[in-house]
């Protein structure tokens, strides 16, 4: 599709979830685009990250679900080979080219390569022979680079070489003893799955005092518990202050600050990320740093006066969610379409709103951990007049139903001059589903008043609603 | 608590989940209150209907989670015994001293006896010993005797002693043999559960070409396609023209009208129900029919002019769900509270708005159903500017990621000049906790351009929000 060189009205270098759909929005809207991507189409998200992640939690949330309800039991623990065979579908055996069909038949054109900007809507690609080409972009250039797994500097760490969210969920064999470096979303999920699936000795070093420490507390904190009686070693305030690993295959002993060390099999960070600035040829259009790229609502780099610089997903920092990437991609997407024909560029289609109430969020452990909008903590220190429910999901007639020794709370945070919602949060067995009526109600600022009238069905889980209103004095 | 004649602010006829609501919504105002139940406190829905029959279900959809993903395997069929015994702990073993006590310490007078109207503000109690008690409202009445199952007049049926609800929900040994009458809710429910649990030969006799006639035809098809499957003999176009049963615990021959028969163990009819107007005391007021009991949006019964009675759940008709008739009694409960004390008795919670934008609802069956707002055919009618947009849930990556060989769809019904929904239908397996993110935005009509912002997380099935807006053209 391309000889030597190419132009076209929007270039996107990224070809992942985000990159792929500010592409589609593009061409939708009557631009061409290519799409430059050196590892696979698809991106982290549907190869090491989201996809294979929850294909591998997936059958340990149902086997508890089995666990809690008389009547079932399961022939023994889960079969792990038939759930890796499971993973390595889900990931199409990591070959992209049901993807890169996809991003043909849009249409648009796919540039294999590594994509480094050129100069103002320039694109040079370093193509897997080692040859370069340059793009032209009439319009626009997306950036949609994604983030790297950040590796944090503890001597002997990095020569360690040690597992991140690729290597984990990429897993073919389950290190009987497990060493996890993190306490957020990443370590928790793959804690739990590779437990789940045969890590026998997971231990878990997590720096601060909880896990998820940026979501409500009671929502660490019950999952702490969960890990903990399913035989996780979960040790908090946990700072490794060396990593010894002597051969290569071998085994890998973290000492600690306190003096302790853990030794295992296999060692596991997931202590961050590091957005997707390195080498993209930010320098030749004057740009410099190693932080996200700043954007407007519409996506819009705003320290490129010309405006024809985009960035969307994790690389502008926003949130470091592939839904948020691609509700962004979709913004821009539309917008650079809009601007391209001399249309309204500021329908309330074209700007971002979700990113700034508080993005919705899923940790896809047992209790699964959902929120969105703000927890109680960033609620007042933006000094809203907040009041706080919170109740017991099992004291809803729905749960006991679903399973025996149903554990689980919801609190949501209500504006009190507005009594609109701020932010809900729920950890509970299998919550997921309930999500995107907070979400709802958080982007679409429903006075309780009127959320008073939506029935949550009897019986059912979302009951709670119910009970969260009551509560409120409704 | 009484003695010979008692004297409240409200009294209330019926303890079921919505009489109970009646009272405790009344007390919360500031009121006293008696609730009068001749059978056991929790009602139809407690004992013999909703929470017995999604304990019978609730094994057998996660049997079939388990069969459509791969990793787990159960150790054999559901186990009978257990799953019954679980069903009696959720029904308190029919035993009703804990729903007494929650009444108790309201605080409101539990009085045990079959309750009737004796004139305005006046309900006569017939007490089980057989002696009466006049008790005397100073505010308000409240009717909330709720249905009984409909037994239609095919010859021989009523003889053969059929189970209804009750039974069938109350089962001890399930029979090896079923005959089923009736395509809606109840009958594909508790076909499903009890053919989970033993019945090897179910038939359905459903007299419409399709289940759940009332609802979106997909989902009704959907679902027959899963119940054959499972190998029940759903027969449509099928009415019974006359029954036998030689003996009482015999079994028992339905003939078609079509000339063929079938033979079973046992016989279920869940072909409607029936109000609860029946021997109420109706005529003391100078009330008369069978027919339901109408309503204003405060629950006020329109023809007594004086305003002192109410009725809410079944008995009024306008939508025979427990979560229904338990909103109905929050609005009500309100409104006599406000009343008696002479405030405003406008305000918007004191105004049914959910029941006419139309009631949410679900079907606990494999695939589940759930539907809120109105379906095409009734925006259709009712002459809105109609536009549809339907989606196969097995297009998001969410899909795949909960079972292999996912079957599920999603139809929304517009309002083009508003721009809003008007209906949400979905089947699929375990779609129960999505309904109520629809039901927030039919309730709340929410402009489309609104619910864009609401971003669904990746990777779930809540994507389908996602698809049918992009399907509409967002």
């Amino acid at each position: 599709m391309i000889d030597g060189e190419g132009v076209f009205d929007v270039i996107v270098i990224g070809a992942g979830p985000v990159g792929e759909t500010a592409a589609k929005r593009a061409v939708r809207g009557g631009l061409t685009a290519a799409v430059v991507e050196e590892r696979l189409a698809g991106g982290e998200c549907a190869y090491y990250a989201c996809i294979p992640s929850k294909a591998l939690l997936r059958p340990m949330e149902l086997a508890h679900e089995v666990e809690r309800l008389p009547g079932l039991e399961l022939r023994g623990p889960i079969d792990t080979a038939a759930v890796l065979a499971r993973r390595d579908q889900a990931v199409s055996g990591l070959d992209d080219a049901g993807q890169v069909s996809w991003i043909e038949n849009l249409p648009a054109t796919f540039v294999r390569g590594r994509g480094r900007l050129a100069g103002p809507l320039s694109v040079e690609v370093t193509t897997p022979d080692g040859g370069t080409r340059t793009l032209r972009a009439r319009h626009a250039v997306v950036l949609a680079t994604g983030s790297d797994p950040l590796i944090p500097a503890v001597p002997g760490l990095r020569e360690a070489e040690p597992w991140t969210n690729r290597e984990a969920t990429a897993v073919q064999q389950v290190p009987k003893r497990l060493v996890v470096i993190g306490g957020g979303a990443v370590a928790c999920e793959m804690s739990q799955a590779l437990h789940s699936l045969g890590a026998q000795e997971t231990t878990m070093l997590v720096r601060d005092r909880r896990l998820l420490s940026r979501m409500e507390p009671f929502a660490g904190d019950l999952l702490a518990e969960s890990l903990r009686r399913s035989g996780i070693d979960v040790r908090f305030g946990a700072s490794p202050a060396r990593v010894e690993r002597p051969l290569p295959d071998g085994p890998v002993t973290v000492h600690l600050e306190d003096g302790s060390r853990v030794e295992a099999d296999e060692i596991l960070v997931a202590t961050g990320r590091r957005v997707g600035v390195g080498d993209i040829g930010l320098d030749t259009i004057g740009l410099e740093g190693e932080g996200p790229i700043d954007v407007d609502a519409s996506m819009r780099a705003t320290a490129v006066p010309e405006g024809w610089l985009y960035a969307v997903g994790d690389v502008n920092g926003l949130d470091l969610l592939t839904h948020m990437g691609k509700y962004q991609a979709r913004i821009c997407g539309d917008v650079i379409a809009a601007r391209a024909q001399g249309l309204p560029d500021d329908l309330p289609a074209l700007r971002d709103v979700a990113d700034h109430l508080g993005a919705p969020q899923v940790i896809f452990t047992d209790p699964q951990v959902c929120a969105v909008g703000r927890t109680e903590s960033q609620a007042r220190a933006e000094g809203f007049p907040v009041r706080v429910v919170e109740v017991d999901l099992a004291g809803v007639p729905g749960a006991y139903l679903q399973a025996d020794d149903y554990t689980g709370r919801v609190k949501m945070i209500v504006d009190e001059d507005r009594r609109v919602l701020l932010g809900v949060t729920l950890a509970g067995p299998a919550v997921l589903d309930h999500l995107h009526a907070a979400t709802i109600a958080v982007t679409s600022q429903i006075p309780l008043d009127r959320l008073w009238h939506a029935v949550p069905v009897f019986p059912s889980v979302s009951e709670f609603w119910l009970h969260l209103l009551e509560e409120y004095g409704l």
